[in-house]
């Protein structure tokens, strides 16, 4: 085979193992926790059904936020998922996923392995529209999850409202019409007790 | 909340059971049964990676072929998903999916039910670059993970080398150097006993 095709085939296997990386969040009927590429595929989803609320909707490079959504938690196959809430799991979490973008993105041809690692660092950085756009995705797909499952997720790790809050501001940045939907389901929640009031 | 979001996040809400939809083939590490959203993902990110094997590559709408990859398998949540090989099976499923496509677009807004709608014809007809690429994956990935699980789902239900070669057709048509590829894996597994020959 030739080598090239090779190294695509290699990338393409090592992938699917991000379909056993567990999130800490439930699917929206709570029979199970999510994995990282079932996530991958919703949030893509959400980019093509909640377009028109992108902050810069007029500009916005829809197949970039595409690529990003698709490739954003792959480093998660080395560096396993870390709980947004865990403070202690997020000490070396940078240089764990530093590492794995190595690894993994190495497999590929040199040109993708850029292109690859391009898309991945400007998710990572949050200053594109595109990439603010799919980081409020990647934060209101979880948010509305935890809470149609009244709050599961959330209460096994005693997550309070300020937590969520600070977690969440950046739905505000990429799509502000969905933080205004964000903002009330946060609120129900505390009043439902589905999420603890700040530092209670 | 506003009518037109509401439609939207039922909508999306919804989709979340295509998680549990499960799909004949195992992973790549044979230890589970693959389900229709880690599939879709999995196309997408074939999708970026194998794009230069595109029959049309140089006209090819590389977002068209995401979008109807992410939202293909959509119906198997009120359909299910049918065995390809399981000939008693495919009997009423084109009514049955189709039911489901009115039920499941018909959440959406008008403007985007028409969108998707027309979207995931696009794909089961195969006829344009953008269907037939994406069709080309969704044969691919399965074969793939067929071969490297030792052919663990073939012979579950005895299936044999004609039914894969009409099966995997559509591999040629969409990316003919993905279908070199695919029909060295198939001579493969014939030889190492992965998957009966013809008829046998």
């Amino acid at each position: 085979m030739d080598h090239r095709l090779k190294q695509q085939i290699d990338f393409f296997l090592e992938a699917d193992r991000l379909k056993k990386v567990t999130r800490q969040n439930y699917l929206a009927d709570g029979s199970r926790k999510e994995n990282s590429a079932e996530h991958s595929w919703h949030l893509a989803l959400m980019c093509l059904l909640f377009r028109e609320y992108a902050q810069d909707r007029e500009s916005l490079d829809l197949l970039r936020s595409f690529k990003m959504i698709l490739i954003h938690d792959l480093v998660e196959i080395d560096a396993g998922d870390t709980y947004c809430y865990d403070e202690s799991a997020a000490t070396g979490k940078e240089k764990r996923e530093q590492q794995a973008a190595d690894r993994l993105f190495g497999l590929l041809p040199a040109d993708q392995e850029q292109e690859f690692r391009a898309l991945w660092e400007e998710f990572e950085e949050k200053r594109t529209p595109e990439a603010l756009f799919a980081a409020a995705l990647d934060r209101l797909q979880p948010l509305t999850l935890n809470y149609i499952t009244a709050g599961k997720s959330w209460q096994e790790h005693a997550v309070n409202l300020g937590q969520v809050l600070a977690r969440n501001s950046p739905i505000a940045a990429g799509a502000p019409a969905l933080w205004d939907f964000a903002a009330v389901l946060i609120e129900d929640a505390v009043k439902k007790g589905f999420l603890k009031n700040f530092g209670t």
